[in-house]
Formats: structure tokens, sequence, C-alpha cells
């Protein structure tokens, strides 16, 4: 250890509902001296992502949970400090996973260098990112978009929403984005391109969304459900595809909630329809990952893939942040601004 | 028209929940003559099958429903009366669909020639028929099951669901059945060689079938839904697969039942598990039928596959047997015996 004095939040105690700062601390930390093959990591970015909602509780899912007493897990972009491993030095700047804190020890795995000259460091975190791989590798790999199609994609203006609509306009699909408010709409039917938009939080969101659709839903990205699920549901043409990314509307939910009971309705769908619902995480499909990195890096510099980030400085504004981000108060990509960032001015 | 007179069920009106006799109306009718270019059929037997529910109700789905006025649909093993078409003579044994009546007239569209030196003509409307099609596509092509996995069908012991449970062992599965009675479930295990069978309808049913299933659950042929479903989908394994060929339990729902509401805790299994759902009707699968008829009548030849009938006798049983159908009350393929069959005796 350093004098040196860090800071991180640490899992204090599993939330039921919304995570507070009960549940997730800010705490100092004394900052870590690397070992032999180590190296020390200041963290200038972190990302905040829904599914970080999940490795809080201790349900069984695809990834273990956060630990209590642990710091929260999490995409960051760091600044190499000090270097006890071959292949870096300090001022190398990496993405990494050392989580919701200021420093982090780092024996490289899954360590990759980013080369600032070719894409600002925070699209790592984003559309060149997780996030980004999460849009391609869902769409393309489940959803099977062909031209001519009606995509339609929920938290649209989100980090995974926004990178689905604009693939699923490359490959020639009617794309209809589902927001939480108007400039939300607004920004992916006009900025992004999107063909129609839809604000679910209007009275007249199932008409509105009907109207959108005029030719039905061939896919349905799903990063919601509630009550865009069903509004969406009856709306699928036959042999439609629906890849599961995420359920934010549930994920503060406590216990089972009252009725009526979807279930009936939405089997009758897959049945009528022969829909095909299928959930994923984008490392089930990490062999796609150069590909992905080759597409979305010509993409962006053809001007073909446009993002929008949502930069909010300080990590003591991480759980506010994060309470935003599952209600839908962030608007593009939610980074936070941890420490300085050497590649600007 | 001859003077014979002839009998048939018609669809007098659209029922709301189980249909009764006030709902399908046996009727007297002359029995039609053949124009040139067609043939009189005599029905010998009826297939009743759950997917006519659909068909009495004007909700859209993946195929039309039946008119008011109009008999029944349904699938019949037919004596050919008298022909005016090439290729058919009277005494002709075939598989046609001419509903739920004594006579009907065909001109040989959708039509097949039985040879009951084969196989018993009944079998064409059961396990060599569409039901047992329908298990062979939806099991192989959706459900893919490898050797070692654990498979679990509901409605067990009904047309579709033996088929399932033996093709699934055939291919080295452990399968599970699931049927509404101790009966049924003696049968499918002791009889057709299923691992383990557990009734739905005792009190420690999810804790039963969690015990047979101490791997977990590969692929689920679902028929039925509703309670069922419950206690299935916690038990799903990661990449694990769900083809949708029924649901039983909410074809006589009316209107949107009340909660809990069970669509978030299926959904959270679908992302969580990566599931894989997908609904189906066996005609998408047209092509695999040769396939199957090779595959399947060699099977029954080997006594890889036994099949169970529960043949009722007399049109006039007709509707209280198809409500035994929904309700469970049937033991095996349901055939309505309507006349004489000549290859009996």
């Amino acid at each position: 250890m350093s004098d040196q004095q860090g800071k991180r939040i640490v899992l204090a105690e599993r939330p039921e509902g919304m995570p507070t700062d009960q549940h997730l601390k800010l705490e100092s930390m004394s900052v870590p001296s690397p070992a032999d093959g180590q190296m020390l990591l200041r963290t200038i970015y972190l990302s905040l992502d829904p599914y970080m909602r999940g490795r809080m509780s201790a349900a069984k899912s695809y990834a273990k949970p956060v630990e209590i007493g642990d710091p929260m897990e999490g995409g960051t972009v760091c600044e190499v400090v000090e270097s006890k491993l071959d292949g870096y030095r300090p001022g190398d700047v990496v993405l990494a996973r050392i989580g919701w804190q200021t420093h982090g020890l780092s024996d490289g795995e899954g360590v990759r260098k980013l080369d600032p000259q070719q894409a600002p460091i925070t699209t790592a975190l984003g559309v060149m990112g997780m996030p980004g791989f999460t849009a391609y590798a869902g769409l393309l790999e489940l959803g099977q978009p062909k031209a001519g199609e009606t995509v339609v994609v929920s938290a649209a203006s989100g980090a995974v929403g926004q990178v689905v609509g604009q693939i699923a306009k490359l490959k020639g699909c009617r794309v209809v984005g589902i927001a939480g408010n108007d400039e939300k709409c607004a920004y992916v039917r006009d900025d992004l391109g999107f063909d129609a938009a839809v604000n679910y939080k209007k009275d007249d969101f199932e008409k509105a969304l009907a109207e959108a659709c005029p030719d039905g839903i061939d896919v349905y990205f799903e990063n919601v459900a509630g009550k865009v699920l069903s509004a969406v549901y009856p709306l699928f043409n036959e042999f439609s595809r629906m890849p599961v990314c995420g359920l934010i509307a549930y994920y503060n939910m406590t216990g089972t909630p009252e009725g009526p009971d979807q279930l009936p309705g939405f089997m009758r769908t897959v049945l009528t329809k022969r829909l095909m619902v299928r959930g994923f995480i984008q490392f089930d499909f990490a062999p796609l990952m150069p590909r992905f990195l080759e597409d979305m890096s010509g993409w962006i510099r053809d001007g073909k893939v446009r993002y929008k980030e949502d930069v909010v400085q300080g990590l003591e504004n991480a759980v506010s942040s994060f309470q935003g981000l599952l209600e839908g108060r962030n608007f593009g990509k939610l980074i936070i601004q941890v420490g300085e960032d050497p590649t600007q001015g």
C-alpha cells in the first residue's frame, strides 16, 4: 500500500428494489502497490450499465453476484500508473474491469490497450465496447433482420438501443424506436435516422406504436419489458424474432407482481405467430468480436453509425446516476468520469 | 343429392370457454352426390385434436376459423363410396379432411390413399399422421435434443406427447412426462419407457418435477402451459429450448386472467438462461414429411415407437369427447369411430 488515498463504492447490502447509498457505500481506501506481474491502474472513466443491477442480487443469474463488502464490478477506461507487468508502461490507456473505484490492480487479464488516436477512449465503453457488441451480436445473430422488415427497439436512445437501430437501418429495415421522453424520441428519429420513434410514457402509446408499425413487427430487440412488451407483442408478424437483451422494467421489482397475468397472452402470440424468443448475453458471442470491431470502426469512420454519451463527473455521483439509468433519466451511453482524461486538451 | 341421410356437427355459435352442444350442433343432412372430378367419401374415423378449439373462435390465428353454420373441420379416414375422380375407386381407404360428418365430397386435394396392409388405418390420424409429425418436427427441429440431456413433455400420454417422449428416448435423452393422472403416468413410464412421469394434479407436483429432473431441463415440449409451465420454467438449464406446440390450459380461458403476473418471472428465465422459446405448427415443416414417414414407419415396425389410441364410438359422442380432450379425460390419441371399419374383422 502507498500513502495515497483513493475512493471506491462497495456493495454494503443487497438492495430489494431501487439501490441507494445505503446499499452502495462510498468509502476511502489506500491505493495498493503492484506486485511483480501486476500494474496499478487509475480509473478515467467508469461504465454504468443496467446489467449491474443483477450483480447486486444474490439470485442465480449468468454471472456471480458481487460479494458483500467488495467494490461493485464494472468496465473502466484506465491509465497505467505503475507497471511491473511486461508490455504495459505508465501512461498507457487501457480498457479494463476494475469496477467502481479510483484505483485498482490488474494482472493484465482481459485488459486491452486503447489507441486514443483511433477513437475517443470513451467509445471503448460504448459503441465500440460491450454495449455496441451486445447490439451487434443480438440483432444480427438472433434478430436476423432482412431488408424491408420492421425492427423495433426499446430503450432506443440508450447505449445498446441506439446501435441496434442504426445497424438495422444499415440492413435496410424500417426502424422504430421506443423511448421515455420526446427529446430521446426526436434524437433517434432526427439525429440517428430511425423511421419513427414512440414515447412509451404517453397515454396513446399503444396506438402510436401500432401506427408506427403499419406492417407489423418482425424483430423486437427487448431491453425493457413491462408495459412496453405488452404493447409490442400484439403487433408481431408470423415468424418474428425477439432477442431478449434486458428487462429494465423488472430489475427493481420485488416479489411476483399482481395481475392481470400477461403470460397467457404472450404465449398465445408465441404459438400463433411462431414467434422466436431468445435471451442472450454478449459474451456468448465472443468469437464475433473481431468482426464486430472491424465492422463498427468502419461504420463510425464512414459516419454510418453515430453515438451519444452521457458523461457525469465524479465517482460520488455514480449511485444517483445508476438510479437514473434504471429510471431512464440518462440520455445516451452513461459514463462516470472518475479521474482526469489525459487525452483531452 | 341422394335420398340417403347422413349426420354432421356444425359450428352453430362461437363458444366462450368450454364448447357444448349449444355451440356444436348435431344435425341431419342429405348425402351429396359427386360431380365430375369429385368423389363421395364416407367417414370411418374422425380425429379430435386440441387445435380445433382455435378454429371455433373468431380470433386471428394461423388458420382461418370455421364459419358459423359450417361443419367443424377435422382430419378423417374415409372409404370411397362413389368416384368420378381418376385414380380413386369405391372401397379405397383414404386420409382426408372432410370434418365432423358422416359423408363429404372431395376433389382429391390433400387426400392420401392408405394401405391397410401396412399399418392400422387409425394410425394415419395419430402416430403416422399429423400428431406424430408434430412431435417429430417440433422436437427434432426446434428442441434439438442431444444424448444425455433432459427432455420434459406435457400432456405426455396424448397423441403428440407420447411420440415426443419416445423419440427423445431414441435420441439418448432422459425423458420426463407430465400427465394428469397416475394411470397415464404409469403408462408413459412403464409401457413407453419414459424415465419418470409426474402427475401435475398432485399437491407436491413442483417438488416431484424437480426431483425427476435432477440435472435440470434442457428441452421442454410445451403442449399445455398454465400451472405446468410455471413449475417447469424455474428448472431450465442454460441454453435450453422450448418448442411451443399447444397451450391447452388457456384454450377455454375468457379474458385476461387475474394475477399474479407470471410474465416477469418467465422473461427473467428467458434472459438469464438464454432460453429459446419458439411456437410452431406442423405444416411449417411440410418438407420433412417424407423423412418422417420413413423414420416413423421404421420405428413402429421395429417396436421402437408404440402408441395408444382412445377410440370412441359414434359421431353423436364427438362433442362430449372433445370436452374431455380439453380436460385431459381421454387417454391416448382420441379418435371417433363414425362408421364401419371395412379393415376390421
